[in-house]
């Protein structure tokens, strides 16, 4: 098993990432950190159809909506650039947890994104503790952080 | 002159931007951020091809890339729904600037987004003053909201 | 009344609707062209909750997926271009319809889009007739046009 | 030298890519279908500062601008869904090709995109050949493609 290709992505930036300034269009950054983390718990092995409202599985419990988010731009980031991304949620609460990414270029933080999310039950919207699945991810993911520090 | 007319705006939910949720997909509000900040320049008489980077302005002498953007979603806001925007930016020192952009559905704050500006000259890439016309616009838009809180 | 409010829009180009060539990014063009038929129904009086899937309408009996686009680009579309959009649906047969729109900048045509949707049941899947009011909208649409070209 | 690696892609439907009728957003797939043609160019050994415009590379010669863009919707494209992405590029003329790209679930053709350029000097804005690099890999993905189907 590789400890830790669940929570470390690559991608490149395309034309249409970037806005008339020529690097990335500032919300686009959100647009990554979202995908990152759902890619990562892809990899994981977390189904993104139990996570993430969608026609195929109706019949989901909980539902993570996001009540707020954060990015930070560090320096430029241009078309063609190879960006290295990394992924550490943190567990808020019982019901709050938040996914924290950062983005690397030439081994150089060039930006940061963080984006909360809420776990409600599906009908009543009554906050309802994490699923033991994302738990498991949360957890897994900093015990893998942990250990490459060491 | 109208008062108020640059910094109160008004724009409805269309399909393309919800999400599989029903509700507004998340980074899609900062995107409104920042077409609200433009078009209130715009109705207030600042050209936007002075403010943003463009093939036909390329003499411009400053740049304002964001450094930090955020925001906190309070309620959902959904397709067809009506929201009143209302923009309020402030400056920070002499070459940061925020645009804090309020969300309003039947008169209750459903959202809020704030977006973070430098003030950069174009070939030193150093911190420059903000131009007067933006300076102009922060005042005028701040004179504007107290006349109306008294 | 007035008789072409819902078939001619306008719209101005914004920074984030352009790509680092500093024109609309072309798929951009085809956003405009469903969000410009999206204004133009409301504003006929159809709600957009009857027409487009959304969680405040479950009950609706039919959807219309899109089963072909198509622009053009005729001209450059730049950063702060103000835009008139003309709207002119089609009906293809009993269950498809065309909504063809019209980009002018300084009463030059620059780009056209096409969108083709089809009417389906939405638990059956099967091919319906359009709802009568999609077939009102279109029906004046093209009596509005045709009278401004007599 | 693997002979099909850059015609032939792989991508996954994301959460932001979809709608609130739960399938990929339809513009969205000529998004896809840009992205591809890039990451194609980029595997077979194009640098992408070559052919699209950036701020690192003004000294280009040729731009590229979309005359014309079209999509066909087969079947839904949903959430999580791992879509196969092939990518045939076809020289019309001269200054003009076309990109065509087929997306497939599970071996079924599920969509296809069409994306038309054309190659215009920088400066002059005339119509000039392609460039070689292009040339060659719009060949090599014919060759290919050919070769496959023998």
């Amino acid at each position: 098993m590789k400890p830790n290709n669940w929570s470390v992505l690559k991608r490149k930036v395309r034309f249409g990432d970037c806005d008339s300034a020529g690097v990335i269009h500032f919300h686009n950054l959100l647009k990554w950190a979202h995908e990152s983390w759902e890619e990562s718990i892809d990899i994981y092995g977390i189904p993104c159809q139990d996570i993430f409202p969608n026609s195929n599985s109706p019949q989901n419990k909980n539902i993570f909506p996001i009540v707020n988010c954060e990015a930070n731009f560090l320096a430029p980031v241009r078309l063609g650039d190879l960006i290295l991304i990394k992924i550490l949620p943190k567990k808020i609460n019982n019901h709050l947890f938040q996914v924290n990414t950062f983005f690397y270029k030439d081994q150089i933080k060039v930006a940061e994104g963080k984006i909360i999310h809420c776990s409600l039950e599906v009908n009543s919207k009554l906050k309802v503790k994490l699923p033991d699945q994302l738990e498991r991810w949360i957890e897994a993911s900093n015990i893998n952080t942990n250990l490459k520090e060491c």
